[in-house]
Protein backbone atom coordinates (compact mmCIF):
# COMPACT_ATOMS: atom_id res chain seq x y z
CA UNK A 1 0.00 0.00 0.00
CA UNK A 2 1.16 3.44 -1.11
CA UNK A 3 -1.40 5.78 0.55
CA UNK A 4 -2.16 9.39 1.38
CA UNK A 5 -3.71 9.65 4.27
CA UNK A 6 -6.09 13.23 5.17
CA UNK A 7 -5.32 14.18 8.01
CA UNK A 8 -6.94 17.13 10.35
CA UNK A 9 -4.50 16.65 13.57
CA UNK A 10 -7.62 15.59 15.45
CA UNK A 11 -7.12 12.22 17.30
CA UNK A 12 -8.92 10.04 14.97
CA UNK A 13 -6.89 10.92 12.19
CA UNK A 14 -3.24 10.91 14.29
CA UNK A 15 -3.98 7.56 15.68
CA UNK A 16 -4.27 6.45 12.15
CA UNK A 17 -1.29 7.97 10.73
CA UNK A 18 1.01 5.98 13.71
CA UNK A 19 -0.96 2.30 13.36
CA UNK A 20 -0.44 2.92 9.21
CA UNK A 21 2.72 5.15 9.07
CA UNK A 22 4.93 1.86 7.30
CA UNK A 23 2.10 2.53 4.08
CA UNK A 24 1.43 6.12 4.60
CA UNK A 25 3.42 8.36 1.96
CA UNK A 26 1.44 11.81 2.28
CA UNK A 27 -0.50 13.38 4.62
CA UNK A 28 -3.18 16.12 3.51
CA UNK A 29 -4.33 18.66 6.02
CA UNK A 30 -7.03 21.04 4.81
CA UNK A 31 -7.83 24.09 6.32
CA UNK A 32 -11.78 24.91 5.34
CA UNK A 33 -12.11 28.18 7.84
CA UNK A 34 -13.53 26.33 11.01
CA UNK A 35 -12.44 27.73 14.52
CA UNK A 36 -10.25 25.18 15.16
CA UNK A 37 -8.42 24.63 11.52
CA UNK A 38 -5.48 26.50 12.79
CA UNK A 39 -4.71 24.05 16.05
CA UNK A 40 -5.40 21.28 14.40
CA UNK A 41 -2.85 21.80 11.73
CA UNK A 42 -0.10 22.71 13.87
CA UNK A 43 -0.59 19.34 15.52
CA UNK A 44 -0.44 17.67 12.17
CA UNK A 45 2.64 20.03 11.37
CA UNK A 46 4.02 18.27 14.48
CA UNK A 47 2.96 14.69 14.27
CA UNK A 48 4.03 15.01 10.55
CA UNK A 49 7.62 15.82 11.53
CA UNK A 50 8.05 13.46 14.24
CA UNK A 51 7.17 10.49 11.89
CA UNK A 52 9.38 11.94 8.93
CA UNK A 53 6.44 11.84 6.73
CA UNK A 54 5.23 14.71 3.84
CA UNK A 55 2.22 16.75 4.72
CA UNK A 56 0.76 18.82 2.05
CA UNK A 57 -1.58 21.57 3.08
CA UNK A 58 -4.31 23.16 1.40
CA UNK A 59 -6.80 25.67 2.34
CA UNK A 60 -10.25 25.81 1.30
CA UNK A 61 -11.63 29.01 1.37
CA UNK A 62 -14.61 28.61 -0.67
CA UNK A 63 -15.99 26.64 2.04
CA UNK A 64 -15.78 30.21 4.60
CA UNK A 65 -17.57 32.06 2.01
CA UNK A 66 -20.23 29.69 0.82
CA UNK A 67 -21.00 27.15 3.05
CA UNK A 68 -23.48 26.73 5.95
CA UNK A 69 -21.90 25.74 9.62
CA UNK A 70 -22.00 26.65 13.11
CA UNK A 71 -18.41 25.33 12.60
CA UNK A 72 -17.25 28.02 10.04
CA UNK A 73 -19.26 30.89 12.52
CA UNK A 74 -16.94 31.50 15.38
CA UNK A 75 -16.73 29.65 18.69
CA UNK A 76 -19.74 31.15 20.60
CA UNK A 77 -21.93 29.60 17.80
CA UNK A 78 -20.53 26.13 19.13
CA UNK A 79 -22.92 24.19 21.00
CA UNK A 80 -21.67 23.02 24.58
CA UNK A 81 -22.57 19.61 26.06
CA UNK A 82 -22.68 15.88 24.81
CA UNK A 83 -21.91 14.56 21.48
CA UNK A 84 -25.51 13.52 20.50
CA UNK A 85 -27.34 14.22 17.24
CA UNK A 86 -29.59 16.96 17.67
CA UNK A 87 -26.66 19.15 19.60
CA UNK A 88 -23.63 18.59 16.73
CA UNK A 89 -25.83 18.77 13.94
CA UNK A 90 -25.38 22.65 13.33
CA UNK A 91 -21.66 22.13 13.33
CA UNK A 92 -22.18 19.69 10.53
CA UNK A 93 -20.05 20.97 7.17
CA UNK A 94 -21.92 20.31 4.23
CA UNK A 95 -20.29 17.23 2.44
CA UNK A 96 -17.17 18.13 3.90
CA UNK A 97 -15.63 14.61 3.80
CA UNK A 98 -16.51 14.05 0.04
CA UNK A 99 -14.26 17.47 -0.67
CA UNK A 100 -11.91 16.33 0.72
CA UNK A 101 -11.55 12.94 -0.39
CA UNK A 102 -12.28 13.90 -3.65
CA UNK A 103 -9.21 16.44 -3.45
CA UNK A 104 -6.92 13.76 -1.83
CA UNK A 105 -8.18 11.13 -4.89
CA UNK A 106 -6.57 13.41 -7.41
CA UNK A 107 -3.78 14.47 -5.47
CA UNK A 108 -2.72 10.19 -4.85
CA UNK A 109 -3.22 10.32 -8.69
CA UNK A 110 -0.74 13.51 -9.34
CA UNK A 111 1.94 11.52 -7.34
CA UNK A 112 1.31 7.79 -7.91
CA UNK A 113 -0.25 6.86 -5.01
CA UNK A 114 -2.79 3.80 -4.63
CA UNK A 115 -4.68 4.26 -1.87
CA UNK A 116 -6.45 7.52 0.40
CA UNK A 117 -7.30 7.01 3.71
CA UNK A 118 -10.09 8.49 6.39
CA UNK A 119 -10.35 8.06 9.91
CA UNK A 120 -14.05 7.90 9.74
CA UNK A 121 -15.50 5.84 12.40
CA UNK A 122 -18.53 4.63 14.08
CA UNK A 123 -19.13 7.36 16.61
CA UNK A 124 -19.66 10.19 14.25
CA UNK A 125 -22.40 7.74 11.63
CA UNK A 126 -25.57 8.72 13.35
CA UNK A 127 -24.56 12.58 13.17
CA UNK A 128 -22.42 12.86 9.81
CA UNK A 129 -23.76 11.32 6.51
CA UNK A 130 -20.89 11.82 5.01
CA UNK A 131 -19.03 9.71 7.89
CA UNK A 132 -21.25 6.86 7.23
CA UNK A 133 -19.84 3.06 5.94
CA UNK A 134 -22.66 3.76 3.06
CA UNK A 135 -20.81 7.12 2.03
CA UNK A 136 -17.53 5.57 2.39
CA UNK A 137 -18.51 2.25 0.10
CA UNK A 138 -19.82 4.61 -2.48
CA UNK A 139 -17.19 7.07 -2.82
CA UNK A 140 -14.29 3.94 -2.73
CA UNK A 141 -16.15 3.26 -6.11
CA UNK A 142 -16.55 6.91 -7.22
CA UNK A 143 -12.53 7.80 -6.69
CA UNK A 144 -12.04 3.65 -8.46
CA UNK A 145 -14.25 4.53 -11.29
CA UNK A 146 -13.17 7.86 -11.67
CA UNK A 147 -9.41 7.48 -11.52
CA UNK A 148 -7.09 6.21 -13.98
CA UNK A 149 -5.24 3.80 -11.62
CA UNK A 150 -8.58 3.11 -10.17
CA UNK A 151 -7.44 4.37 -6.52
CA UNK A 152 -8.95 2.91 -3.67
CA UNK A 153 -10.83 4.44 -0.61
CA UNK A 154 -9.18 2.64 2.73
CA UNK A 155 -11.31 3.71 6.06
CA UNK A 156 -9.76 0.90 8.47
CA UNK A 157 -11.36 2.58 11.74
CA UNK A 158 -15.22 2.70 10.20
CA UNK A 159 -16.37 0.39 12.74
CA UNK A 160 -14.55 1.09 15.69
CA UNK A 161 -15.34 3.73 18.27
CA UNK A 162 -13.16 6.48 19.42
CA UNK A 163 -12.01 4.76 22.49
CA UNK A 164 -10.68 1.77 20.47
CA UNK A 165 -9.04 4.72 17.74
CA UNK A 166 -7.35 5.96 20.92
CA UNK A 167 -5.90 2.67 22.21
CA UNK A 168 -4.81 1.87 18.50
CA UNK A 169 -3.17 5.12 18.25
CA UNK A 170 -1.54 4.38 21.81
CA UNK A 171 -0.47 1.20 21.17
CA UNK A 172 1.70 2.56 17.61
CA UNK A 173 3.25 5.62 20.04
CA UNK A 174 1.00 8.38 20.25
CA UNK A 175 -0.03 10.33 23.06
CA UNK A 176 -3.80 10.90 22.08
CA UNK A 177 -3.17 14.10 24.60
CA UNK A 178 -0.71 15.63 22.24
CA UNK A 179 -3.70 15.85 19.49
CA UNK A 180 -6.00 18.40 19.34
CA UNK A 181 -9.97 18.18 19.23
CA UNK A 182 -11.65 21.45 20.83
CA UNK A 183 -14.31 22.67 17.96
CA UNK A 184 -14.14 26.04 20.09
CA UNK A 185 -10.03 26.52 18.48
CA UNK A 186 -9.10 28.02 21.21
CA UNK A 187 -4.79 27.78 22.53
CA UNK A 188 -6.28 25.09 25.51
CA UNK A 189 -9.27 22.78 24.91
CA UNK A 190 -12.18 24.22 26.19
CA UNK A 191 -13.59 21.40 28.25
CA UNK A 192 -16.97 22.09 27.24
CA UNK A 193 -17.81 21.57 23.99
CA UNK A 194 -18.77 17.96 22.55
CA UNK A 195 -15.91 17.24 20.75
CA UNK A 196 -14.19 17.82 24.09
CA UNK A 197 -16.13 15.87 25.77
CA UNK A 198 -16.17 13.15 23.79
CA UNK A 199 -12.30 13.24 23.45
CA UNK A 200 -11.86 13.16 27.42
CA UNK A 201 -14.42 10.21 27.41
CA UNK A 202 -13.08 8.11 24.98
CA UNK A 203 -9.07 8.54 26.05
CA UNK A 204 -10.37 7.45 29.63
CA UNK A 205 -12.46 4.49 28.53
CA UNK A 206 -9.30 3.58 26.16
CA UNK A 207 -7.76 3.16 30.07
CA UNK A 208 -5.11 6.31 28.81
CA UNK A 209 -4.55 9.15 31.42
CA UNK A 210 -6.31 12.32 30.03
CA UNK A 211 -3.34 14.90 30.57
CA UNK A 212 -5.14 17.46 28.62
CA UNK A 213 -5.58 20.74 29.92
CA UNK A 214 -8.81 21.89 29.91
CA UNK A 215 -10.13 25.13 31.01
CA UNK A 216 -13.26 23.88 32.44
CA UNK A 217 -13.38 20.29 33.67
CA UNK A 218 -17.13 20.34 34.94
CA UNK A 219 -18.99 18.67 32.08
CA UNK A 220 -16.13 16.11 31.69
CA UNK A 221 -17.17 12.71 32.68
CA UNK A 222 -14.80 12.01 35.97
CA UNK B 1 -36.34 20.36 -9.43
CA UNK B 2 -34.20 22.84 -7.97
CA UNK B 3 -30.72 22.15 -9.51
CA UNK B 4 -26.99 23.40 -9.35
CA UNK B 5 -24.89 23.34 -12.54
CA UNK B 6 -21.55 22.83 -12.64
CA UNK B 7 -20.95 25.20 -15.49
CA UNK B 8 -17.44 25.44 -17.04
CA UNK B 9 -18.79 28.27 -19.88
CA UNK B 10 -17.97 25.14 -22.60
CA UNK B 11 -20.65 24.32 -25.17
CA UNK B 12 -22.10 20.88 -23.18
CA UNK B 13 -22.30 22.61 -19.81
CA UNK B 14 -23.45 25.57 -21.85
CA UNK B 15 -25.72 23.89 -23.27
CA UNK B 16 -27.18 22.07 -20.32
CA UNK B 17 -27.85 25.56 -18.48
CA UNK B 18 -29.88 26.36 -21.79
CA UNK B 19 -31.69 23.25 -22.11
CA UNK B 20 -32.61 22.63 -18.45
CA UNK B 21 -32.70 26.33 -17.00
CA UNK B 22 -36.53 26.27 -15.66
CA UNK B 23 -34.90 23.91 -12.83
CA UNK B 24 -31.52 25.05 -12.30
CA UNK B 25 -31.76 27.58 -9.46
CA UNK B 26 -27.58 28.06 -9.29
CA UNK B 27 -24.00 27.89 -11.58
CA UNK B 28 -20.98 27.26 -10.10
CA UNK B 29 -18.02 27.95 -11.81
CA UNK B 30 -14.53 26.50 -11.40
CA UNK B 31 -11.08 28.04 -11.70
CA UNK B 32 -8.06 25.20 -11.56
CA UNK B 33 -5.53 26.76 -13.44
CA UNK B 34 -5.80 25.62 -16.84
CA UNK B 35 -4.63 27.51 -19.78
CA UNK B 36 -8.49 28.15 -20.77
CA UNK B 37 -10.62 28.78 -17.46
CA UNK B 38 -10.18 32.38 -18.07
CA UNK B 39 -12.19 32.62 -21.25
CA UNK B 40 -14.72 30.00 -20.22
CA UNK B 41 -15.86 32.20 -17.09
CA UNK B 42 -16.22 33.93 -19.70
CA UNK B 43 -18.46 33.07 -21.45
CA UNK B 44 -20.34 31.49 -18.03
CA UNK B 45 -20.80 34.56 -16.74
CA UNK B 46 -21.91 35.73 -20.36
CA UNK B 47 -24.76 33.24 -20.55
CA UNK B 48 -26.06 33.68 -16.76
CA UNK B 49 -26.24 37.07 -17.04
CA UNK B 50 -28.75 36.60 -20.27
CA UNK B 51 -30.74 34.05 -18.23
CA UNK B 52 -30.58 35.83 -15.04
CA UNK B 53 -29.11 32.89 -13.46
CA UNK B 54 -27.30 33.06 -10.45
CA UNK B 55 -23.37 32.41 -10.79
CA UNK B 56 -20.93 31.23 -7.89
CA UNK B 57 -16.90 31.88 -9.26
CA UNK B 58 -14.78 28.76 -6.73
CA UNK B 59 -11.23 29.34 -7.77
CA UNK B 60 -9.01 25.88 -6.79
CA UNK B 61 -5.56 27.58 -6.25
CA UNK B 62 -4.33 24.31 -4.90
CA UNK B 63 -4.74 22.20 -7.88
CA UNK B 64 -2.14 24.50 -9.79
CA UNK B 65 -0.04 23.91 -7.18
CA UNK B 66 0.15 20.51 -6.46
CA UNK B 67 -1.84 18.44 -9.38
CA UNK B 68 -0.11 17.22 -12.95
CA UNK B 69 -1.73 17.83 -16.57
CA UNK B 70 -0.83 19.07 -19.38
CA UNK B 71 -3.88 21.25 -18.92
CA UNK B 72 -2.22 23.01 -16.39
CA UNK B 73 1.54 23.45 -17.80
CA UNK B 74 0.60 26.38 -20.12
CA UNK B 75 -0.58 26.46 -23.97
CA UNK B 76 2.47 24.86 -25.19
CA UNK B 77 1.68 21.60 -23.39
CA UNK B 78 -2.00 21.01 -25.14
CA UNK B 79 -1.46 18.47 -27.56
CA UNK B 80 -2.90 19.39 -31.22
CA UNK B 81 -5.18 17.54 -33.67
CA UNK B 82 -7.66 14.60 -32.83
CA UNK B 83 -9.61 14.03 -29.85
CA UNK B 84 -8.66 10.13 -29.25
CA UNK B 85 -7.13 8.59 -26.64
CA UNK B 86 -3.71 8.72 -26.57
CA UNK B 87 -3.52 12.50 -27.71
CA UNK B 88 -5.68 13.73 -25.15
CA UNK B 89 -4.49 11.86 -22.21
CA UNK B 90 -2.26 14.07 -21.12
CA UNK B 91 -5.01 17.01 -20.51
CA UNK B 92 -6.70 15.10 -18.03
CA UNK B 93 -7.23 16.49 -14.48
CA UNK B 94 -6.49 14.41 -11.70
CA UNK B 95 -10.62 13.48 -10.76
CA UNK B 96 -11.50 16.80 -11.23
CA UNK B 97 -14.88 16.09 -12.15
CA UNK B 98 -15.07 14.34 -8.51
CA UNK B 99 -13.39 17.45 -6.83
CA UNK B 100 -16.11 19.76 -8.68
CA UNK B 101 -18.52 17.80 -7.60
CA UNK B 102 -18.30 17.03 -4.05
CA UNK B 103 -17.89 21.33 -3.50
CA UNK B 104 -21.25 21.34 -6.15
CA UNK B 105 -23.00 19.19 -3.61
CA UNK B 106 -21.33 21.05 -0.04
CA UNK B 107 -23.28 23.89 -1.87
CA UNK B 108 -26.40 22.68 -3.06
CA UNK B 109 -26.81 21.58 0.65
CA UNK B 110 -25.96 24.59 1.88
CA UNK B 111 -28.32 26.36 -0.18
CA UNK B 112 -31.34 24.00 0.22
CA UNK B 113 -31.07 22.48 -3.52
CA UNK B 114 -32.24 19.08 -4.38
CA UNK B 115 -29.82 18.63 -7.28
CA UNK B 116 -26.35 19.10 -8.44
CA UNK B 117 -26.25 18.90 -12.57
CA UNK B 118 -22.75 17.72 -14.88
CA UNK B 119 -22.66 17.84 -18.50
CA UNK B 120 -20.08 14.73 -18.54
CA UNK B 121 -20.84 13.12 -22.29
CA UNK B 122 -20.39 9.96 -24.31
CA UNK B 123 -17.39 11.72 -26.13
CA UNK B 124 -15.37 11.80 -23.09
CA UNK B 125 -16.18 8.24 -21.55
CA UNK B 126 -13.16 6.58 -23.18
CA UNK B 127 -10.81 9.60 -22.25
CA UNK B 128 -11.47 10.89 -19.03
CA UNK B 129 -12.20 8.09 -16.44
CA UNK B 130 -14.16 10.58 -14.38
CA UNK B 131 -16.45 11.28 -16.95
CA UNK B 132 -18.12 7.53 -17.29
CA UNK B 133 -21.57 6.36 -16.32
CA UNK B 134 -19.58 3.84 -13.65
CA UNK B 135 -18.14 7.03 -12.07
CA UNK B 136 -21.38 9.65 -12.49
CA UNK B 137 -23.65 6.50 -10.70
CA UNK B 138 -21.17 5.79 -7.94
CA UNK B 139 -20.63 9.36 -7.33
CA UNK B 140 -24.62 10.13 -7.20
CA UNK B 141 -24.83 7.29 -4.65
CA UNK B 142 -21.88 9.01 -2.43
CA UNK B 143 -23.93 12.39 -2.59
CA UNK B 144 -26.99 11.11 -1.53
CA UNK B 145 -25.40 9.14 1.12
CA UNK B 146 -23.39 11.81 2.11
CA UNK B 147 -25.56 14.68 2.64
CA UNK B 148 -28.18 15.53 5.20
CA UNK B 149 -31.75 16.22 2.45
CA UNK B 150 -30.42 13.06 0.44
CA UNK B 151 -28.89 15.77 -2.68
CA UNK B 152 -28.85 13.57 -6.17
CA UNK B 153 -26.64 13.86 -8.99
CA UNK B 154 -28.35 14.56 -12.79
CA UNK B 155 -26.21 13.78 -15.40
CA UNK B 156 -28.80 13.88 -18.73
CA UNK B 157 -26.09 13.99 -21.35
CA UNK B 158 -24.50 11.11 -20.39
CA UNK B 159 -25.12 8.78 -23.38
CA UNK B 160 -25.11 12.21 -25.78
CA UNK B 161 -23.04 12.78 -28.29
CA UNK B 162 -21.54 16.08 -28.52
CA UNK B 163 -23.25 16.98 -31.82
CA UNK B 164 -26.43 16.16 -29.86
CA UNK B 165 -25.31 18.21 -27.38
CA UNK B 166 -25.00 20.99 -29.36
CA UNK B 167 -28.14 20.16 -31.06
CA UNK B 168 -30.40 20.38 -28.02
CA UNK B 169 -28.84 23.57 -26.59
CA UNK B 170 -29.17 25.81 -30.09
CA UNK B 171 -33.05 23.87 -29.43
CA UNK B 172 -33.31 25.82 -26.49
CA UNK B 173 -31.64 28.95 -27.85
CA UNK B 174 -27.98 29.02 -27.39
CA UNK B 175 -25.93 29.51 -30.28
CA UNK B 176 -22.93 27.13 -29.70
CA UNK B 177 -20.51 29.47 -31.03
CA UNK B 178 -21.08 31.70 -28.43
CA UNK B 179 -19.08 29.35 -26.35
CA UNK B 180 -15.92 28.76 -25.24
CA UNK B 181 -13.59 25.66 -25.47
CA UNK B 182 -10.18 25.93 -26.57
CA UNK B 183 -7.90 24.15 -24.51
CA UNK B 184 -5.00 26.62 -25.59
CA UNK B 185 -7.21 29.50 -23.97
CA UNK B 186 -6.69 31.93 -26.26
CA UNK B 187 -8.56 34.91 -27.54
CA UNK B 188 -10.09 33.34 -30.54
CA UNK B 189 -9.82 29.56 -30.55
CA UNK B 190 -6.80 28.27 -31.78
CA UNK B 191 -8.58 25.38 -34.52
CA UNK B 192 -5.59 22.96 -33.67
CA UNK B 193 -5.99 21.22 -30.16
CA UNK B 194 -7.90 18.05 -30.02
CA UNK B 195 -10.77 20.06 -28.32
CA UNK B 196 -11.32 23.02 -31.77
CA UNK B 197 -11.25 19.88 -33.85
CA UNK B 198 -13.95 18.27 -31.50
CA UNK B 199 -16.26 20.97 -31.46
CA UNK B 200 -16.28 21.76 -34.81
CA UNK B 201 -16.98 18.45 -36.05
CA UNK B 202 -19.91 18.65 -33.49
CA UNK B 203 -21.76 21.94 -34.26
CA UNK B 204 -21.53 20.80 -38.32
CA UNK B 205 -22.74 17.34 -37.36
CA UNK B 206 -25.63 18.87 -35.38
CA UNK B 207 -26.19 20.44 -38.94
CA UNK B 208 -25.64 24.38 -37.55
CA UNK B 209 -22.98 26.48 -38.79
CA UNK B 210 -19.86 27.45 -36.86
CA UNK B 211 -19.02 31.00 -37.11
CA UNK B 212 -16.45 30.72 -34.33
CA UNK B 213 -13.28 32.50 -35.29
CA UNK B 214 -10.64 30.18 -35.57
CA UNK B 215 -6.59 30.78 -35.74
CA UNK B 216 -6.26 28.25 -38.13
CA UNK B 217 -8.64 25.69 -40.04
CA UNK B 218 -5.93 23.37 -41.54
CA UNK B 219 -6.79 20.59 -38.91
CA UNK B 220 -10.69 21.44 -38.94
CA UNK B 221 -13.40 18.98 -40.65
CA UNK B 222 -14.43 21.11 -44.13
Amino acid sequence: MNALLVLSGGMDSTSMLYAYRNGIRLAVNFHYGSNHNDRERESARYHCGKLGIELVEIDLDFMTRYFSSSLLSGADAIPEGSYDSENIRSTVVPFRNGIMLSIAAGLAESRGLDTVMLANHAGDHAIYPDCTPAFAEAMDKAIEAGTYPGIRLYTPFTHLTKAEIARKGADAGLDPCQTYSCYKGGETHCGRCATCVERHEAILTAGLPDTTPYQSTELLTK
